[in-house]
């Protein structure tokens, strides 16, 4: 079959072609029915080499995932060929005290995953090609009805990570509290959607660019600010002097974790999403009292059935632009080039 | 001023004239915007005598108040003349646990409250007159911009009495998750739309008469199940045989209590609103395993800060009727008549 | 090797020869270190017949138990052949939103499960044996070091099912809360032990008998009153009036629950453990406003680590007699004829 | 009546005489029974001056009090002149949302507090005198039974902030997780009494000084480890690798906080309580996933019954050293020294 391959690091994937692959017992085969470009691809072929991580190319790319079972290795059960699946990504070891909660984007034994602190598209092979192997049944979760494949796929990521930076904070977002997400691109404009979805907190849109900002208006954010030195007076103002409750980053950079310090309500979450690589000097008197500020990475599995349920149901709908196998390398070029108007999905 | 009193037990109100009251230290009068008009007030006039409670007539009916502030006693502050203000309604001592963090509705001193179990309207003069008298300012919360106080009046306790029922089992409601609301009429349809603006649960309505499901289905739930003896297979149904997560009854006569009990989810919520005086026989086998059941009696001083804000931003929209004072009573004959097709709130 | 065998519904077990089981793919084969006779065992041999369960005789009895893994089945990794290990009870489908958190107790595919609402000891072979069949290696959890097979065993039910209970109202516990227990034998005498260990709370145990009355206030309670017409009220004064924050039936006959519902405290917790037949007839004035009545069933796979963490570190200290394989149907007899001063724990 | 007095900034306290306090409507006079001296009173003492904070002298120093209601102003009910009571220390306004749940530490109008950001002993007289005004009945909490106002002085700060900072994270601290404690002195100290009274976490005590180390242990800690460059390895050598669940730091120096985020696991808390001026460079990779990193400040009022509740009972024990009234000077400059081995009160 046809596979996208990053075949050594700091280089271009090319197109090759693979042996189809083989269920052994525990393990699944699916056919691919969309697979998800995502940013992280780019830095695996542009910033990574040799010793930076356990793992390393050849593999196909593609870690957000969605397809139907096609073959089911020996004592798989509770599944059926021909039943559309989604692929959790984060693929860890399966027995920590994590794993066994479906967090294994927490794993605290990665030494014993399928790839250490990897997954599918991450080391493993991925979804860019006819069929991608899963080494373990658990990693694939049932779509609900109605879900296609193609625009589930770009959930097991896109959805799931902005889904778990907001689900953490819900105690914090009754009505009359505030949110704001940093940054409405690919990830934050669906948390834009999961927010309003879920909540009845008010909605403030920080970004630099003006159709970022009214992109996550029409997905229901209630103001929008741009993103420059006097955001975070903005955002005081819209809360009544007393700041957000609840500020996710999908940037990242030391100018959006300054303004979330500056623009956080006390007991409020700070949440860094993005990986911009900024720093932010934490001391007791450099953000208001008992903000708690941490990052997250990826979610869990019970999470992802929860993304499902809401993309099913209508209440969280993606930008998707689709491209056939055969150009997938298209869709990184338009990523680079910033012409991509929604998520791109590889469809084989 | 003019005043619609309930002069003694088992009889009908009328509209007599008393002194406008002056404010004492601590204490505000409210020019009245709004007063609700409750079913509750029925069975005052109707079905209680002497003894059953510890104070009685005569006494200002309506405790679903909202208005102006009208005059300061001394010491008040935080407050403003002309600023418009909600009522809230349970009355307790102020200073035990419980009302020290709001939850008057279940003050553990009573005794010590400004009538034992009582309040505005029960006991103490209530909102149906042109001013009322609030023996405490913590009993006001300002209104956010843009609320009527003839729409704030009935979700002091339409509103909050259904919000905290909800709100109480947001933690059992994520998304894929399933809600019924047993009973939507005057508190359930609110408890709909509250359901509908905090969570993505999805939302059964229940009720034996075809225009409530109507009114439901258009206020936002999802399914509409007719109460009889099928419902409770009806709501498995719905939710591929696991039953529903929270189940609100509204209604709380036997056969509610005993479709809740039947179509609850293990580890579920059953929650008895409605005082219809079922009784439910709770043994280990009598309910799936670990559903929690209670009673919820009215709500918490915070909650009605956030119900508030939910209605001024269009996300609680009561269906109210307005009748004038002096046709208060009218109010209440076509309540008894069910010629009502929405909140009554009489506006002096 | 011999086990002890239920042969038919309402007989004697009886000690015969069966085969040494063999790990299939995935299974492990455990050496037992040490099985619990449970009063539910009585229950199998006197009270059950064909039809009121899924499943039936013949099986080896024994539901609570531990020992070493002696053999591995293909693929099992994360395991060795002389690991201690506990076996988790609760054998449900694994793949339900329930089983995949480790709440196998509350399993929502039975039917998939090894045995249908059963286990080991409860329809397939227990652990009144030799060596035990594992039908999955995630039933397994490792002893934590220190910790003797013959004290993990009773832990497994006897200890699991309290620590469930107790855990699920730690909220509702902060200091000067108080945690009733009622009937503090096997089950109860451990629940006191364990809100002495994790709460701060004040604990009053309720027993009919003095000398259960009496242990209980050697292991840590703050208050022991005797079961009768009197004791909701001790419970209201030693509380100062309230009522009590949270109550453990391990009873659960009518007057333990009538008493529950007489001493609980607005928004408290009344949790019914003991399957003692009882029915509370609840309504909406029966009980204090607010309080959760739910039964409890077992524990989760991941409480089954905090327990035996616990008893590691001298926190949970079970009372345990010892008998040999070949006088397990003394530790019946003693049960029967309450000669037994702790948990039966049969050594193989 | 004597009184020590801050009578400008940069200046030694003075013992001066001052007319007694007399309660206006809604105030309350205590007869002073102890008044703890607090390390910040040294800052108040050297470091600040005019415009850094928006009071000044001359104030009564004492910010943790303790006595007996003396005089009641009009209008106050629910206290009886000779009542035991302690003082809530942070004074707020008493109207914002914080203010109203009891959280007047993080008040969130301080402009309409008694003084700004301040209170008894900051700003207003404190409790280093005969007798203290209270400028609202609220900010006092009746003793329990058994409790000594010496000893319950200090617990309103000393108490009642690490109790804060431990309570917010008990749900991260089930058997099984660890909390660190850095700096075992005046309030760390505390700090491991609460977390071994209120959690059966595994507690670990981090010091630079052997005989504060040794305190720890001899208070419940369940590990020592000196705190150098090694004392994360060692706290990941403890924890099986994991790292620690909750980390509290009391300190709050670069190295203390540098220590803090290489010891924490996963998803764990690190509190920053002490105002050492450390700073922590925080940024995506710096600290482990999902940990959340915060400061506290002082408790709530709800939380100071809880504290006082423990101590009546015995559960948590500070250790103090008295002074009388004229020897208050002798108690700062024995603090400065490091001469004292407990909490300094003073006993008008």
């Amino acid at each position: 079959m046809r596979a996208l391959q990053l075949q050594e690091w700091k280089s271009d994937p090319v197109m090759v072609d693979v042996p189809e692959p083989d269920p052994r017992p525990g393990q699944v085969v699916i056919r691919v029915g969309g697979a998800g470009a995502c940013h992280s691809d780019l830095h695996l072929m542009h910033d990574f080499e040799g010793g930076l991580l356990p793992w390393g190319p050849p593999f196909t790319l593609g870690h957000e995932n969605a397809g139907w079972v096609h073959a089911l290795g020996d004592g798989v059960t509770g599944l059926e060929v021909g039943q559309p699946v989604a692929v959790y990504g984060p693929w860890g070891c399966g027995t920590c005290a994590r794993c066994r909660l479906g967090a294994e984007n927490y794993c605290e034994n990665p030494a014993e995953a399928p790839v250490p602190s990897g997954g599918g598209g991450l080391g493993l092979d991925g979804g860019m090609a006819e069929y991608m192997l899963i080494p373990d049944a658990r990693f694939l979760v049932p779509l609900p009805e109605g879900l296609d494949p193609v625009l589930a796929a770009p959930l097991t990521d896109a959805g799931l990570t902005p889904y778990h930076a907001v689900r953490r904070s819900w105690s914090k977002l009754p009505p009359g509290a505030t949110a704001v997400v940093i940054g409405t691109g690919g990830l934050g404009h669906l948390a834009v959607q999961i927010l309003k979805a879920t909540t009845a907190a008010t909605v403030i849109a920080v970004d630099t660019r003006t159709e970022a900002l009214d992109h996550a208006l029409r997905n229901g954010a209630d103001h929008a600010v741009t993103s420059d030195d006097g955001a975070a007076a903005s955002i005081r103002d819209i809360t009544g002097g007393r700041g957000a409750d609840v500020i996710l980053d999908f940037v990242g950079v030391d100018a959006t974790l300054a303004m979330a310090a500056a623009a956080a309500r006390t007991v409020g979450d700070v949440t860094i999403v993005g990986i911009g690589g900024g720093t932010l000097p934490l001391s007791f008197f450099s953000v208001p009292y008992e903000v708690s500020l941490q990052t997250t990475y990826w979610g869990t599995r019970p999470e992802l059935i929860e993304v499902l349920n809401l993309a099913a149901r209508g209440l969280l709908r993606p930008d998707t632009v689709q491209f056939p196998l055969d150009q997938a390398t298209d869709a990184y070029h338009q990523m680079e080039n910033g012409q991509l108007t929604g998520r791109a999905v590889v469809v084989p």
